[in-house]
């Protein structure tokens, strides 16, 4: 199926080269396609211009990306999330399923990241996407672990779950169906309407404190019962 | 051992019953000692006239029970927990251990609750005690898990993880072997120091919305690997 990602850091590309190689057609969007852009040194990622060469996913803009996906990802960071739907525009991204990965982290504050109080607590990246965006389906998965998880939950042993919140039921049986053919996903929890997504992103404040205190972010969570 | 609480809700009542029944010698501080006070109907707990037959513990004042303790609990709702330490005063709690149960869950905005933002996200409760009681070892525990499951782990199959963070290494360890010895939890991690009370607290929005969607609360994380 064709693909469209908006942003194209870390966790872009690890879905990205994986669903690539699952054999669908994937392109991410950034804000300008240029030499300079896709040279440019990248946290925790490739730069573009070499990580392209790995794969057969492209790089265009966050409008052509929106275009392009019969289903769209957001992997922009969450301080940014609403931009890039803005530079997407709505009118491509309406009737699709845009699953939301954003976490609205603060790192400029220091260790530990705090999260910007205009997109949690009573509000979250997720809903505020879906708020923008009327006439698509949000769902907020994904991001409650971290990339090379969430394309191998088979390098946990044991149980370990997958989180997803929104407001279209059968948008959340395509985004469950897609994280177990894609990723071989088991255990998905469905947390209710959008406003799950403060409680999914609240959990990276958790979550970053078990990489920082165990320094190793290759875990999950699982509910146990 | 002698221990005392700040605070005789829910939480309060399981922890203490427990402990009583280990053979502790326990004892409750509340605000103001008074039959009316004793005979108030509390949410999700007995009034404590009711539940004084029940048990060995004992209801006194915030400062008799911080003064009686070799151990302190404080079980206050987060948002009480500061005035319910100066109501008990930093003296007869200096050089003690202070396990802190306590979440700032704002419920007064109707569900989902929110975090109150003063006691949240760049703080925390467990923080601010801290703060305030210098000479005390607070340790931020018991306060990711409800109230049935904090005092008989054993209640929920297979593997599941309790968190605790603060300053002193000692406590820590204190606090791990007795949540060992009188309740029985095995597997217990070390978020590192009291500002991961930040990311213990966060858990409660994750927690509710577990609670919430599931419509079960006898759950417990797992960090699976």
């Amino acid at each position: 199926m064709k693909i469209g990602f908006l942003g194209a850091g870390s966790v872009g590309q690890t879905l990205a080269t994986k669903l690539a190689a699952n054999g669908h057609d994937v392109i991410l969007g950034i804000r300008t396609v240029s030499p300079a852009e896709l040279a440019k040194p990248r946290q925790n990622a490739q730069p573009l211009d070499h990580w392209s060469k790995t794969t057969t996913a492209r790089i265009v803009t966050f409008a052509e990306a929106a275009d392009h996906g019969e289903i769209i990802f957001n992997v922009t960071p969450g301080e940014h999330s609403l931009a890039a739907i803005a530079a997407a525009g709505a009118a491509p991204l309406s009737g699709k399923i845009l699953i939301d990965v954003a976490n609205p982290l603060d790192f400029l504050r220091g260790m530990p990241p705090s999260l910007y109080p205009a997109l949690s607590n009573t509000t979250s990246v997720g809903e505020q996407i879906q708020a923008a965006l009327p006439g698509t389906h949000v769902v907020k998965a994904f991001n409650t672990v971290g990339a090379p998880i969430m394309v191998n939950p088979g390098a946990i042993s044991g149980p370990h779950d997958l989180f997803l919140s929104g407001n279209d039921a059968g948008a959340k049986e395509e985004v469950t169906a897609f994280a177990r053919r894609e990723f071989g996903w088991s255990t998905i929890h469905d947390l209710g309407d959008i406003t799950g997504a403060r409680a999914q992103e609240a959990l990276l404040l958790f979550w970053i404190r078990i990489w920082a205190s165990s320094g190793n972010p290759a875990f999950n969570l699982h509910i146990a019962r």
